[in-house]
């Protein structure tokens, strides 16, 4: 028989992009096109189906060699029954995917959220490949998470496992309200939303810093400013780390994995912000939590997301 | 093909006790009797031996009924090689218990360390049976811990997972150091040595309190205080319950279990701490890591760990 190959989709708000991967996780071919979410749910699902079947014909591989499409969505998802709850950036509510593109394409469908699937892509392919425990930390608006344990997605009781980004590590007296109503996650300090939110009100108590409210902060000019040497900047790039490294700690204890990834937008400030994770996660876990055990950059980049959700079908 | 049974070893310090289970995790026997650690490991080794073929031949059961024998250890074990690397109470270092055993007993032999094999225990048969994810407290000397994914013990990348009483919960400046080296774990609080030193300690300042250093104070001198309305133990078991469901948030949005287990001496104190745990878990969770979940007291007592120990040989 002939090789089989995985189809990917990452369903974002603006674009939907495709995929194929081989069985290794090995992204061959990809292709792009607008989302078009005002049109309602039937024309985007009617795209995503155009989209790869596009895909597969355009390529060298046959129809009957899709093992399946995998789809990766930011919201919430009932997983048992393929069912997007909610999907704030697409205003999608209860919209059946699963049984909707199976209908499609006759092919089996999966569905997971982006968080999810974007650690499944780095772990099938990516910056965990070959390892069998791996925690992925997504530093994006919010910090998503994702937990791969021999390649699967570990889901839990109801498909909530691996919200990372809400582990409350920020003491209550420190605290700020996290999207979710909880004070103190994670998320609130170590995504780019929390940088940026950090950085406006340093500028905006006139603190010493180059940074400033002219243009548009992002996460991006606080790193650069960091490298620089601004020390306004230096404190905010610490603090993220600091409670990023505290809530990977806490993984450590809970599931010990053998490799954290970090990606996401945030994840390309590079060695200023590694150097500072690693440092506050060693200082924060027994000797044996960190033995062995490394804190990585994602290698996918964009990419995890369409691999991921590729890789959903895997058996 | 008749019934298979399994058999646990739950070695102590002091005594050994061992038990046959059925396929369903009922207790059926048990035989108890000294450990003897001052003779030596190959002493002991011999004693488990003969305890377990003593069990077995005083049983209706025949030797070929049993379908393999587990130990639970305090300790730090070599999974893969089933090598206990330290265990204080026994004053073992480096004993290859599972090889050992396996030659004097022609059968399969599987180890796990106490708070691991006392939630299997308790997955199998006890408090979370019938569950797909359970997560085990045991407050005990320590805090043990131990999630059970699917009926089976996870272990994560050096068989680390589950250590649970070494999530740092209190801040910083409140945190004082855990046997692990670290500050602040929830161990050094939740435990009945964290209550007992609690107490201790108020005591010695001279607060106002029916407990007193006259005898010794145990966390169950604490916790009847507490029922007793004395102000100071009341603030105590509060403590000790407080972290505890801040470390039990932490797991939740990590694995989302549908249930937690809570066993060991300290959950014996009844509604006084549950009832604390459960308002500060459902104050420190987003809305869906408490729907259908539960925090429930274990059930199998000190027969957890014989249970579990039996159950480490399941398929």
């Amino acid at each position: 028989m002939s090789e089989k190959i995985y189809v990917g989709v990452d369903l974002g708000g603006t674009n939907i992009k495709v995929g194929i991967c081989d069985e290794q996780g090995k992204l061959l071919h990809t292709y792009e096109g607008p989302t078009g979410a005002e049109d309602g749910p039937e024309a985007v699902l009617d795209r995503i189906a155009q989209y790869v079947k596009k895909i597969v014909s355009d390529s060298t591989y046959q129809w009957e060699q899709v093992a399946g499409v995998g789809a990766g969505i930011a919201g919430f998802i009932d997983l048992a029954n393929g069912v997007v709850l909610f999907a704030p950036n697409l205003k999608w509510k209860d919209v059946a995917v699963k049984s909707e593109l199976e209908s499609r394409l006759g092919l089996p469908v999966a569905l997971d959220n982006d968080a999810n699937v974007a650690a499944l892509g780095e772990a099938w392919s990516g910056a965990g490949a070959g390892l069998k425990h791996i925690v992925a930390f997504t530093l994006g608006t919010g910090v998503g998470g994702g937990i791969i344990i021999d390649g699967r997605i570990y889901q839990g009781f109801r498909g909530m496992a691996g919200e990372l980004g809400h582990i409350k590590v920020v003491p209550d007296l420190e605290a700020i309200q996290c999207g979710c109503g909880q004070l103190g996650c994670v998320e609130t300090v170590s995504s780019a939303t929390g940088i940026v939110r950090m950085a406006k009100d340093a500028v905006g108590r006139g603190e010493a810093t180059s940074l400033s409210l002219n243009e548009t902060i992002s996460a991006k000019d606080v790193f650069d400013a960091a490298k620089d040497g601004d020390e306004v900047a230096i404190r905010i790039v610490k603090r993220a780390a600091y409670y990023l490294g505290k809530a990977m700690a806490a993984v450590a204890v809970v599931l010990n994995p053998q490799r954290f990834v970090i990606g996401g937008g945030v994840s390309k400030a590079g060695d200023i912000l590694f150097d500072e994770i690693r440092k506050v996660y060693v200082q924060n876990v027994p000797e044996v939590f960190a033995q062995g055990v490394d804190i990585v950059p994602a290698t996918l980049g964009n990419d995890a997301g369409v691999v991921g959700a590729a890789g959903l079908n895997l058996k």
